[in-house]
């Protein structure tokens, strides 16, 4: 391991997704065999206390309140940013404009015209970017890829992709950031995830009619007056894929009783999937080669056969959780870095997901049906 | 029993529909404590010889194959219709202006303008009516109708209903009466199920956008030749209910894999509901007044405690099977038409779901929203 | 139809059971295309006036109150008991002296010896009989059966098997005859099924380690004062197989939250199933001769590849109820009397059942592993 | 965090359970507020180099060939056995003679009478023990077990555990360490875990009668030949609880295609719990609180209101994995090192399981029920 080149993280944002990604990275280096070491180099808070604490919890070398000398840093390869999500604009372009790899959470930005400069500006610097959509990386969803690539399904007709939670359901609960008309409500927040899904499954969707509607018009304003809420609640939309499929996709924060309806299922010409993140280590296939009389459903159980689970459990049935995925999240992304790879949800993917939020909402609300450009 | 008063039975066709009829009528009067005594009077069917046959199966006392003179015989009160669907209008509109009861197959007819004729003669005669829904039935929908009208959910926001099965999914299977411009596809065929429940539980649907597609758009003629599909193999839609609450629907006879999806979920501010019709003898509950930490989805088994399961079972878990549906559907039936109950799904009800229907297409075909019309 | 030979019935016992049976007669007359048309001649109960009443209600042309004047009636062929089972064996005894086929509710009798008089004299009669284990004419079961038959599981190692409720879990429910020393116990009233469901599947069991334990020691004895309970409310066995497969079985009329827990999974050396009636138009199904990476239980949904299900339901997914077993009893039970296949479940069956039974209770009490006598 | 005392860790082993140690003492720092910082002091394997490897990859400080000189070593407070079975014996007294706490990888030993030694030892030289019984640790066993304790069950009566999977159902795999007839079966490698489950919810079993049975009499010798076995593929047992409930548990390694089968249904006079591994982040939950006609099993999915689950999610839902378990171990474990809690599952625990194992074994060689002793 002592000859593998070092890649030197600078952290910005010390909150629960901060501690998220320092867990994802020390996950990440047990489990797999990376191509670099990681040296967790320094750590940006908004004060020198928070940075210096976070700094010694968090294990970093280093601690600033300025993240803008962390960006300069010539020592430090990669800007990991889980500040909050207005600033992520200014800090991927400084980041990447003095070259580093940039690693930010979801969304990219607020609104698509800013994550295509964060993307164009990427693009053109050559470095290598993440955004953190990690349903993605569960191994269940690339098996369902893999499938579906591989022809075991046959020609893929039909589409329906969920995710719907129930956070919001409670009219009592406050405004909040997510309710921001810039860039907030649900299908931005969860059925963003939903969007990723369908086109990491199905590739690119061509057109889309929305339906966005927001149910609780007001919420507590957290100084005793309402604050009026504009954004979706529900947000749903009619799909056209480019690869002649259709289908439907919704993202739904009122829920009530779901707490994690990331769910989907494929209809092809000659096999199904269906999908609930609910019991995200299964996957149930259903197939017409299969004797008649004998078909069925079939539930698949998480195993080695399916990588990279077998890095994390030795058998089957025992199940990775929520937490592993940011594991195999960061893993992909270095090995994107190392060039072993292409760029497993880079910043462009990233712009692609806006866009989609975006062309839904405004389909909605023109109540016209329209082309999603690229 | 014998001091009853007797209720004679015309029924037209004697098909497979027409077998279940009969045979429904045996099951509800072996059931339950009808307010008439049923009895099975006079059968048609196209040829003398076939209306006998079925006369001597069925236990019908008299067999013709001219089912006009059936519709004016006065000793028949109820003439129940199961012949194809292009002649419902026809038959039915005979046995009205006779004065008959009429029971009919689904779907009313075609086209939403002949169901308005049938319904509006049905109602200027004060006869009553009843369209085979036959879902509608189960104990389990009548359990969460009530417990939305009783608040056990408190308010509802949101709807998800399907009816997806695969019976269409092979493209080498022939074009058929199903795949009729007038009248025919999936949003007609199985769609029309899966909007009957949403209505039956949520009141009317006041908005539609809708989204009809053919995904076959040929298939073999059965003389060695190709004929175009101009019928949806998936239509669904955005949906609006006067009570506030939005949705969505899907009918999809293409869903690979899928037998009986009649699915749907029910989102309210205290409480949901799921339900399969997979697994139709239960009903998932989810109530916010559950302790915290205690909360989830309930499966709640079709008991005694669910009238009329009791009638078919004398203890919970055992299970009633499709074919009681239609026991249930007559035992309603006949005491609308004795005067105790209001008609559970008359004609009225049956041009209800062709203009949803047409509706749902029509906004398809013009890309618009549309209002539902009363 | 009408040239099909008569089958006239005798019934004694017009409560839940016997009105089962007729609801039986009529279901498999409709459903089936039988060997004899069935002709309801006589009921027999406790008084005239009950018995009249029941022949108007369920359609018998006679009625009378001494059973013995019915089963010595010629123009009877088959007699059928729903009495009380401590009369079983009396009546059973006189009907098989007559020459009549004998239909026999479960139990067949409360003790084994009783029983074996019962199965040698229909033996040496030569009469048809059938006892009522409906569970057993579930399609998915007979689809297990012909699947272990086939070898689609391999060599057969492992069972277990249950059948547990709750009807006896509320300490303050009184004591009935289901209570009684002589032939109660949950073992004796569900483990039965669940033991008929073992031998149905994998063949004679030959040895048995039992386990009998009461819970609620007495109940109330409807008198306001409390009577001792002795048979068990949980009863368990330890299994080995002629054919090599060890297992256990349990019946449990305590199990709080179990209506229909009547579940078995079968482990073979290729495969396995899994199945529960609580969801009883599927059988799970585990291939090792699918690809790695795409094994897993397979949901299969009953459909009208499984005989006799397409005489219910045209499609798959519809499901039969409880009920509809009863007339797939009653249709192999005729086929059996008009010699086309041996008889499904006959007396010898029965007693097969209450020898494993007292064989198991005897075994619990003696603390020995037993054999089990042919 | 700087001012936490420093407990320093030695491990022995560095295969893939000691490699599972390492990443859970990562974990659990992340995610924990800890009452020690943890220092990965030394490693001892075989070969000086094997151990210099680990240090490096693991983290450790120091490395060693001779475990002996790391268990005198005063500088390290916490021996971590993950060496064989066979060694587990006498690594534990000498650490413990030294006065280290000491982990240990289950089983504890191959033997009751070895594992009564190491908890004898353990006991008089005061230290803190634990035994590597992870599935206990999931946060819906602690809920059950809360449940139960709180009466939210009424009181016990029956349960039923198992622990089944097939990774030995194949009959050509090779004879391994875990078919040595000193303490190999079924029963001793996953028999143990729905053991400890079961007195881990109900308390101490104070009766079993055992059945343990090899189907797979011999397996290949890797060296061409064929290797008797004699241990159990497949144990169970009878169980009588000192709370008054009766019971039964399986042991299974050939239950083909079942992965992680650790099952779980407890029956109470007012409720009942069922629980499945295969989908560890819920549990289902019936009460007789629930109004008439809307009672059911209940999903509970894991949430922050099940702690801990909520120091490795922010919402329910997100599900925990199987490595996560292996950290609340740990935590459990360090908070009795400090005091603040009795032992989790100290030695005495597993000298108990142990015991339960045994008894079994002899109860089903002799055929005879047996008492447990202490």
């Amino acid at each position: 391991m002592s000859d593998k080149p070092v890649l030197r993280i600078g952290l910005i944002g010390t909150g629960f997704m901060g501690k998220a990604h320092v867990f994802g990275f020390a996950s990440a280096q047990k489990v797999f065999d990376l191509p670099y070491r990681l040296e967790l180099h320094a750590v940006a808070d908004v004060t020198e206390d928070a940075a210096a604490r976070a700094a010694a919890d968090f294990g970093f070398a280093h601690a600033t309140a300025d993240w803008r000398s962390m960006v300069e840093n010539p020592q430090i390869d990669v800007i990991d940013i889980t500040a909050p999500n207005a600033l992520h604009k200014e800090m991927a372009l400084a980041a990447i404009s003095a070259g580093k790899h940039v690693y930010c959470e979801k969304p990219l930005a607020p609104m698509a015209s800013d994550a295509r400069q964060m993307a164009d500006a990427a693009a053109a610097k050559g470095v290598k970017t993440q955004v953190g959509f990690n349903y993605l990386c569960n191994p269940m969803l690339r098996l369902a890829r893999e499938m579906i690539a591989a022809g075991e399904l046959g020609e893929i007709r039909g589409y329906r992709g969920l995710h719907a939670e129930d956070y919001m359901a409670d009219a009592d609960d406050p405004w909040t950031f997510r309710h921001d008309p810039a860039g907030g409500g649900a299908l931005a927040d969860i059925g963003s995830h939903a969007l990723a899904t369908a086109e990491f499954l199905l590739g690119p969707i061509t057109e889309v009619m929305g339906d966005c509607i927001t149910m609780i018009g007001q919420r507590p304003d957290g100084q005793g007056g309402m604050r009026a809420v504009t954004v979706d609640d529900v947000g749903r939309a009619f799909l056209r894929f480019a690869n002649g499929a259709q289908g439907s996709v919704e993202g739904n924060w009122i829920a009530t009783g779901r707490k994690m309806q990331h769910d989907f299922e494929v209809h092809g010409t000659k096999g199904a999937l269906a999908f609930s993140q609910e019991r995200f280590n299964e996957l149930h296939f259903y197939s017409t080669a299969d004797a008649p009389g004998r078909r069925g459903f079939r539930r698949i159980e998480a195993s080695p056969d399916h990588p990279p689970y077998g890095r994390f459990c030795v058998a089957p049935g025992h199940q990775i959780g929520f937490n592993d995925l940011k594991a195999i999240e960061i893993e992909g992304y270095l090995r994107a870095i190392a060039g072993e790879i292409p760029e497993p949800f880079g910043f462009a993917a990233g712009l692609r997901i806006q866009r989609l939020v975006e062309t839904i909402q405004r389909s909605s609300a023109t109540r016209q049906w329209m082309a999603v450009t690229a």
